[in-house]
């Protein structure tokens, strides 16, 4: 399933098709919904979908009981079994089964969110940048968003709701602005995960397959106060599972879709971005294979980066063969010029706009990337450095005249990752540092001159060495007293991996202002004149693209057609066994080879939908129109991947756990009666 | 500096513009010479440059004394520099000096070869295929030009020149066919080389670069008899070298080249072919250099390999960033639409027989690539293995309906390479064939049946460790003794690699055929009429695709200019010294700190020329009008690599060693007197 990632994303020409959509919730088109499949989705239904879903830290899962038991996928917890294993002690391969509640383990960095409620600001938004030339609106507009979330916090600390968590979104690329207020649960406990060859059974080679057999579940419990939340709004489980035709509804958080890009930016990610990118994680993808080969211990410290990667590069690589598809691009013309055509705008032609920003980037795109995109410092330890480093000199500033990641609102997440008490694995971050720093010097060439004067005695790899074997901040008390002991403690720290970021700052700064002038703010300024027009010509029968924001989409159980042969949307357990190797990725775990005899080999494994779905959707449930969880949303097909651009509606398939196979799993093979129960499912 | 690839290519609209041009020596344009810059150029000149330049197996070098002395890179002996290293003692890191002849080396699978005589055979070719069908005729004009092989060696072994090795060339896509004549040494010794760390000085980040400092040359000596050659034809070295603008040539061997390629071939190599070549190799670059991090031997081992992935990878990113160029492919396109109507010509249009072929070969490319094509299966082991099954049935055929590769007249080369007591590395091959596996098993997917029942019960790596650790094959004696023993020994083996090769022979053999038939048959009859208008329209005013056969050109010392900056053509020797960072890739050796006292900081160390050349023409004598080597050329500019598709004569550079640095470092760092007197310089 796909990572997030963001990029820059405009608003295109033809309204949705049948099935297509990332809906926001107030705008979900239920009329629609009771004309093709004569179902009412009331506001109530609604409501109590979005109170039980919830936004993990890049993933959706939703509550499946009443004392807060979240269900999501087993690789949206991967970084948490990671976090919570030792060299010895790999809770990825060996699975986690907390016998009761005190000894459900705290996930040090997960967060759960749940949005409580969404308050459009457009008006004020677009009144502030108004009259503004591109790059002093650009500025205005972070400013004022800023200073909306920071009164939506004060204001919400006094209501009796408690605490919230509020945060600006940007829909249709600045056609609308929005405060969505989250209530936030930040103590995340590990309750319950299989072990990795069954929940990720057929690995890299069957990621993006179908059919499937991978029981990709996890469960979570969201704490308050020390103690399981109460959270009256969870989700009933339908074990028997949805028909083939059934409608059902994804209700999640997309991460992010590029459906409203111009042609001249995805030519700009298929030529540029896409294969830089492709050869840096490949090259990167072979030093952790490698390096897993030393031994058993160092397989498993790579296990989990490795899955990530592995998983990007598949992504991507599918995403670049879909914009090698000329007639889907000549689409994407036609598209332009037909809004053109239809919107007669007056003043600079905004598409023509992009066009130069986007060639601008080009010219940036390579420094951009390697020093502040930090691709030439592939290492935990330097983003804790560059963390600290910037965070001490932004919080001396107003909040609304920081970086947007440096903003009160966002303080919490930084000092949760800064504190936590996570592994570092000094070999690890040797090596992908050690990488970066040679990839920069080839792209940026030996003579770019913070390279030669970066690597002017030293080697990549010696440089790499020096520092992850000399700083200090793999400590997190640290990193805690360098982060509460602000700038005067930051100036007077030698540390070499904080000296490090800060030689480089200066330089990394003015490149993210270039970039933020000459590129970003002419290409909102001209998004939101094309998002403008595209309302006026199609009125509110359009969807943003997805911005990891909560959307719901409908759609129903359906297979597709493979080189002339039909797919069936249904896998059962029987062919998981028939498919086993004995060697990772096709190992069937010891506890199923045991529990084998007891087993109902028909239970029903996977299923394919046709939901418009893509990465941050994972862990999402999927509901029948009674709003029942009848799958748990997992992974896409093939050809899901080139929904980034454009929903493909005979090909795109959503996959999902079913959930009887989770309910075997439990009972026969984990013997966990009392989730069992928790889940209605005894 | 390019490694070779075989690319199809047919031949374009324009005729050659001023100093571009990779000229046959039967069609060396002597009269534009004589009017750009007044120098005659002579049959008797051309035909001593001729025999006095070899063709290594993978570059270029030249006769520089009249007892076989071979001038040559030093990336052009890496090969045999690894063959001659053990795991304690690398030649490539220590470099080589013999102290005299007896201590020259045999390079176990080098070769040289001098062209002596060139046959026009393109009118019995043609009348062969003549009247038959695509595919049919695809298959007589192989059957024909391996009779005219065999016919040339057999007459020329009555001869009183001794025995020849004659090879059929392809010129023009099919316009024109020649038996090329060669003299062969088959004992080929290294006289001395120098260390990696000057030969190569800046390694990867300046490959492709200018300026530059890297002393890559390297001696070879043929011995015939025993005794070093009599070579009467040789060339005289100009220690002085070129001014600047002074007229130069380049005799040597460019390996491939795509100028004449259609648009369509052209953007399926963009979209398919280069992506994934890139993957590929950059996850092998992954993988070797952390099997390098492990120790020093390690890292030993992985250097040459490494060395020749990081240079092809460099090439094709480049190859990509040039066919993203939308103005040169459009040129392109214009090429194709003006020839289309000048030639006006009847019947299927040859530039949609090759767009569908092209279609037909995106289908194909997939199990063409890893089956046949072997990038499954990545293991020296393995390719003996192929070799020995394959040259079993294939010796049994009469000769003309043999694959090519297994000709009587190729028959010496496959024993050369199976007979030679090279070192194989069991970790390097492990690593390879482990990778190599698996990424068969992502493109063509675990279900494809090959993929699954090679895979069925082994992982990747459980497998390749397998094979490796079993097969005999690493032993010479196995390996000749298989060869010789035929048919009947192939049969009776069971050794595991072999078997491995046996299980998938007859499915590779289908791919291929396929291949044969559906593309490359209908390529090569459309490509050919191509030519015939192009002949008509142009006359012999053009040049072939470079063919790995011998080319000269002609052009001037010349530097360019760079982001609006003038890049001098000459660099010194002063500024190596000053550029070092005591690292490799920046690292003077110690030989040459301790000789920096008695050095000349101005002496001048490489030079750049417009010549037009590609990979292959590594270790090509850089020639004056007097026929004198004025540098040894060894890459070129970054804007070279676009040399593949077209000349950029503004900016297309190559790079070659300055001929007073070589004399500097014989006399004065390695004390090689004898070698001093015997190229004339003392």
């Amino acid at each position: 399933m796909r990572i997030l990632c963001t990029i820059l994303a405009i608003v295109s020409a033809a309204p949705a098709l049948a099935d297509e959509g990332m809906w926001t919730f107030d705008n979900f088109p239920a009329q629609t919904v009771k004309k093709a499949y004569g179902v009412d989705i009331t506001t109530s239904w609604l409501n109590h979908v979005r109170l039980s879903t919830i936004r993990l830290t890049n993933c959706t899962g939703s509550f499946v009981s009443p004392a807060g038991l979240i269900l999501t996928n087993h690789h949206c917890v991967q970084s948490c079994l990671g976090e919570l294993s030792s060299k010895d002690n790999s809770l990825l391969d060996r699975g986690f089964s907390a016998a009761d509640r005190r000894r459900e383990r705290r996930c040090a960095t997960q967060l759960a969110d749940v949005l409580v409620g969404m308050e459009d600001v457009t008006a004020t938004v677009i009144k502030a940048g108004a009259e503004l030339g591109d790059k002093a609106a650009n500025e205005q507009r972070k400013r004022t968003l800023t200073a909306l979330e920071q009164t939506c916090e004060q204001a919400d600390s006094k209501a009796k709701t408690g605490p919230l968590k509020c945060q600006a979104v940007t829909l249709y690329e600045g056609g609308q602005y929005f405060i969505y207020k989250y209530k936030r649960y930040d103590d995340v406990r590990l309750v319950f995960a299989p072990e990795a060859d069954i929940a990720a059974f057929g690995g890299d080679p069957d990621n993006f397959q179908f059919p499937r057999w991978s029981l990709d579940f996890s469960m979570l419990r969201a704490y308050e106060n020390g103690k399981p939340a109460n959270t009256p709004n969870y989700l009933k489980i339908n074990f028997a599972g949805p028909r083939t035709d059934e409608l059902v509804f994804v209700s999640g958080h997309p991460g992010s879709t590029s459906r409203q890009q111009t042609p001249a930016q995805l030519e700009f990610e298929r030529n540029v971005i896409l294969p830089s990118v492709l050869l840096r994680t490949s090259e990167l993808r072979g030093g952790y294979i490698q390096y897993g080969r030393i031994s058993e211990a160092s397989a498993q410290l790579v296990e989990a980066p490795l899955n990530n990667l592995e998983n990007s590069l598949k992504v991507r690589r599918k995403l670049l063969d879909a914009l090698h598809d000329d007639q889907l691009m000549a689409r994407k013309r036609d598209q332009e010029n037909s809004l053109r055509a239809l919107a007669k705008l007056s003043g600079t032609d905004p598409w023509r706009q992009i066009e130069s920003a986007t060639a601008r980037e080009h010219t940036l795109y390579l420094p951009y990337t390697y020093i502040e995109g930090a691709a030439g410092f592939n290492s935990i330890l330097f983003r804790y450095a560059r963390l600290i480093l910037r965070g001490a000199d932004e919080r001396l500033k107003p909040n609304t005249d920081r970086l947007r990641e440096f903003t009160d609102s966002a303080l919490p997440r930084i000092e949760q990752q800064l504190y936590a008490p996570l592994p570092i694995y000094a070999d690890v971050e040797t090596m992908t540092l050690s990488f970066s720093l040679q990839r920069m010097r080839e792209w940026l060439g030996s003579d770019y001159p913070l390279v030669s004067s970066l690597l002017e005695k030293e080697s990549p790899d010696t440089l790499a060495t020096r520092l992850v074997v000399e700083t200090k901040l793999d400590d997190p008390a640290v990193r805690e007293q360098l982060w509460q002991g602000g700038k005067a403690a930051v100036d007077a720290s030698h540390d070499p991996m904080l000296e490090l970021a800060r030689s480089l700052d200066r330089e990394s700064r003015s490149i993210r202002r270039q970039f933020e002038d000459e590129v970003e703010a002419p290409i909102a300024a001209a998004s939101a004149k094309i998002a403008a027009a595209r309302f006026k010509a199609f009125g509110s029968h359009v969807y943003p693209d997805a911005t990891f924001t909560l959307r719901l989409n409908y759609g129903k159980v359906q297979g597709w057609t493979e080189n002339g042969k039909p797919v069936e949307p249904l896998t059962r357990l029987e062919r998981a066994f028939e498919r086993a190797t004995g060697s990772t990725p096709f190992k069937i775990p010891d506890t199923w080879m045991a529990a084998k005899g007891r087993l109902d080999m028909q239970t029903p494994f996977c299923i394919a939908t046709n939901s418009d779905i893509v990465g941050g959707n994972s862990g999402s449930p999927l509901l029948d129109s009674q709003g029942r969880i009848v799958g748990l949303l997992f992974d896409g097909n093939i050809h899901s991947i080139s929904g980034d651009y454009w929903f493909d509606a005979a090909r795109n398939r959503a996959i999902a756990v079913h959930p009887a196979i989770i309910r075997e799993a439990l009972g026969k093979v984990y013997g966990a009666k009392s989730l069992l129960a928790e889940i209605g499912a005894q």
